[in-house]
């Protein structure tokens, strides 16, 4: 951040130290920390047993690698390779394994939103990556940068969202060759929480990296010194990594920025039925690419990431948030610390539009995360229809739930002080009074409970009296009003033009190949 | 149910052991047993710093025992009393605390739905007692007994709702002298299950116990040599008990029945802003029923309930569901394992329509059962408004979730034997096929995951092309299929008219006395 002091800024408050207006009253930034023992549904014997199948998968079947600068390296490594295929052996694996780091932070271009991962911080991102849009005016539709802006106008306004997530929705309007100049530009300047940048081939990773840098107003060396933004990597599942993932991860990793490997095993599909076995083949393509971090730049910071779920045995269709999914996150997680590795999970659902079942399924997926000890959860905010669209009134409704649980980790309402147990208050009432308004409460009530902005907690004559809105619609006039009210975080004058000259650069040069 | 064999029966299936018929496939019967390890926010010292509240408030402060039998009880044990206030040492409450079971059985008319309670076991129960009703149709309405026969054949509808509690909504159009004769007359003839009895004054709990005596078939002995019902009271928080709780109470102990204290204990109106203290107080108000309870009849089986919740302090409206709520139960739960008795806590919202808020505050009710290891989870299905209204569509929803929580407990999910990592499956897909088609995969797929019913898995243009309904509307609509199709449990048919001629003769002597 050195050039920045010295520089013109736009837009913003002074400080921007609160990412919200007048709209709600919402929790300050912070980032939460999970202070419950984790659920752990697997005995010793459990953990060993599927970190067992996952190094045999390693061990004798092996992964294929498609790409050959990855190849060379499992190669040098001493791995066994035939054709495509690695073998790897555990001792190397968890050598290698055991120097990635449990714990490492994040700086964006505002230090003030750094972020921790690892150890016992939770920290959520937005909606990634839907090609579709939806909301209660538009119905289901493909998404467009504007769609794009708005929700990252809502990553950047709701302080319980603490990094800027991939493309909140796919923005189909914007060719593929340079969407990611334009997106990245927009989440640049919209927002100031940690970005994220597509693996898909060199151009789009050394694009954005050089975007975050310019953004930071970074040298090549301090962008180089300290993780300043992220990838993840899905693999192709069963068993396979491709080429533009591979590639960008390794030039992530080599410039010391976070990468984490999500496998997306769906159980009955591209993995066993049995979740023990979807959860040891996702481990074991997880580990791979780690291995391959490690080896590349020994404690290079990286994560775990689980995408495990089932799907509908009717109708092949992914199904999220259910029962299968909590146990094999919260399995993930045993095994994420059996091996001291960071861990990435998601919130997520199946539901189509933001109803009951979409929060119930969130719910149950979110819970799931804080269970599993989960350090990153993705699609915290605006996921419907599996991954498919990407919604305001979800993201705004899943806010909510995430400051409640936010809210959940605060010490203070489990506290055990004389104060707490309020002998002489409770004396004080006796058996005929109230304490609304004695002293130990009016000392306390405004900090005493959550306060919600988006839950409606009127009776229902009061509820109905105001218009009778269910939640997805008072969400919809939230999300209008926020777009309205919105304040770009500052950047400075120089910087936001060196982006733009950036992108109008690398757009002249036809920005990243298409042909994948 | 000596004499039932040998009558003949009415209505249902022969055997009755599936309460479903076609509209949906739900899962069978079943006592869930919860075996995550519950979640525990209070240290030692915690637990031992609310447990010290509660003890001085029993001995310091004491409670107000507002019903003369009880207080003589309490002279008689040694306590001191002054006047209707009621002081009691600690060792005496710990010594008869100590007689209460930790686990115990209660059988209804129809053995097949014996609920075990305490230990790692969980039972839900329906929502109990709002007035009101609510459904797409009618909107917010008085509750009627039409409203309340349909909710109580949901009750006994759905395989996951244990226990048939309460009136599912207050049937106002029934007078209140005669009202429980009307409800449990169609409670004991639509539904099999444990059945309960309000204890608002003698005669009311005396008929309860004699109905449900008659349903069964049983002797008076044989009522009396096991639980066959129970009962719950409130203390009127803050620190006293009232005369009908207590007296409807103190007579189910003696006849065996199980009861339930609950203290409805909101934080910043009838107990302390902080949740220690709610907590403290309530376990306090709690502990000196039981305490009666062990003196009365050591041994006798009572559990322990929380409903403490918190108020929005900008209104002073009921909050559920809250982060507060989570924490109190689970500090509940802690303190109830401390005392050895078995745990009751709810499903609860304050949401006034089957929406998003609702099911968010509903999940996080529910997860909050389970981590707080609750063995008895009241206003599990059907709640809405703060338990102001009963709605079948909610009704409906939850129990798509309490199914997800009863599947959730399944350990088939997390093993691990040999055929669970799956190895050789793994081997045989590779890394270029799917897993769809395999035997390892058909051999399972049936069972492997859960099925919704409710819940729409469908992709959104085919959810779309069959109507685009939101879950409540769905809701609604099995509903109506659900109690077209019902099938009344089996009853012999002199049993039902002993039943009928019972109420008749009750009625026409003028029921119970309305003047509280």
């Amino acid at each position: 951040m050195a050039k920045t002091t010295r520089r013109q800024r736009s837009g913003g408050r002074a400080g921007n130290t609160r990412g919200s207006g007048s709209t709600i009253d919402q929790m300050p930034w912070r980032i939460p920390v999970n202070t419950d023992r984790p659920t752990e549904p697997l005995t010793e014997e459990g953990v060993q047993a599927i970190h067992g199948g996952a190094m045999r998968i390693l061990e004798d079947i092996g992964i294929e690698i498609l790409f050959d600068d990855a190849l060379a390296i499992f190669k040098e490594m001493g791995c066994r390779i035939d054709g495509t295929n690695v073998r790897i052996d555990r001792d190397t694996v968890m050598e290698l394994v055991a120097k990635a780091p449990s714990e490492f932070t994040i700086t964006p271009r505002n230090p003030d939103r750094k972020i921790a991962i690892g150890g016992k911080h939770m920290v959520f991102v937005n909606v990634s990556s839907p090609p579709n849009y939806w909301d209660m005016e538009t119905g289901k539709v493909p998404g467009t940068r504007e769609h794009c802006a708005n929700l990252l106008k809502l990553t950047q306004y709701f302080n319980c969202i603490h990094v800027a997530g991939g493309y909140p929705v796919e923005p189909v309007d914007v060719h593929a060759s340079v969407r990611h100049l334009d997106v990245l530009f927009d989440k640049l300047t919209l927002t100031d929480k940690v970005p994220h940048a597509y693996s898909l081939g060199k151009e789009r990773v050394e694009d954005v990296m050089e975007m975050v840098r310019i953004a930071g107003g970074l040298s090549h060396e301090e962008f180089e010194a300290t993780p300043r933004m992220y990838t993840n990597i899905n693999s192709t599942s069963p068993l396979k990594h491709d080429h533009l993932m591979l590639d960008g991860y390794m030039r992530c990793v080599r410039r010391g920025q976070v990468t984490v490997v999500t496998p997306f095993t769906l159980a009955g599909a591209m993995a066993p039925v049995t979740m023990a076995g979807a959860v040891a083949q996702s481990l074991a393509e997880g580990l791979i690419a780690i291995v391959l971090a490690q080896y590349i730049r020994p404690g290079a910071p990286c994560g775990i990431g689980t995408f495990t779920s089932n799907v509908d045995m009717k109708t092949g269709a992914p199904a999220f948030g259910t029962p299968e999914y909590m146990r094999a996150t919260q399995m993930t997680g045993q095994m994420a610390r059996f091996y001291g590795l960071p861990m990435r999970s998601s919130g997520v659902c199946a539901a189509n539009v933001p109803d009951g079942q979409a929060m119930w399924e969130t719910s149950n997926s979110l819970w799931a995360a804080v269970q599993s000890q989960s350090h990153m959860v993705y699609h915290a905010a605006g996921w419907l229809e599996g991954g498919l669209i990407a919604s305001p009134e979800k993201f705004i409704m899943d806010c909510e739930v995430l400051q409640q649980i936010q809210r959940y980790f605060e010490p203070m309402i489990t506290a055990t002080t004389p104060d707490d147990i309020a002998l002489d208050a409770i004396k004080d009432v006796g058996n005929d009074g109230h304490f609304f308004g004695i002293q130990h409460t009016q000392d306390r009530y405004e900090h005493a409970f959550y306060q919600p902005f988006l839950s409606d907690w009127r009776n229902y004559e009061g509820w109905d009296l105001a218009g009778g809105y269910w939640t997805a619609e008072r969400a919809n006039k939230m999300f209008k009003n926020i777009i309205n009210e919105f304040e770009t975080p500052a950047m400075d004058v120089s910087i936001r033009e060196e982006l733009a000259e950036f992108v109008t650069r690398r757009k002249a040069e036809g920005g990243a190949p298409t042909d994948f």
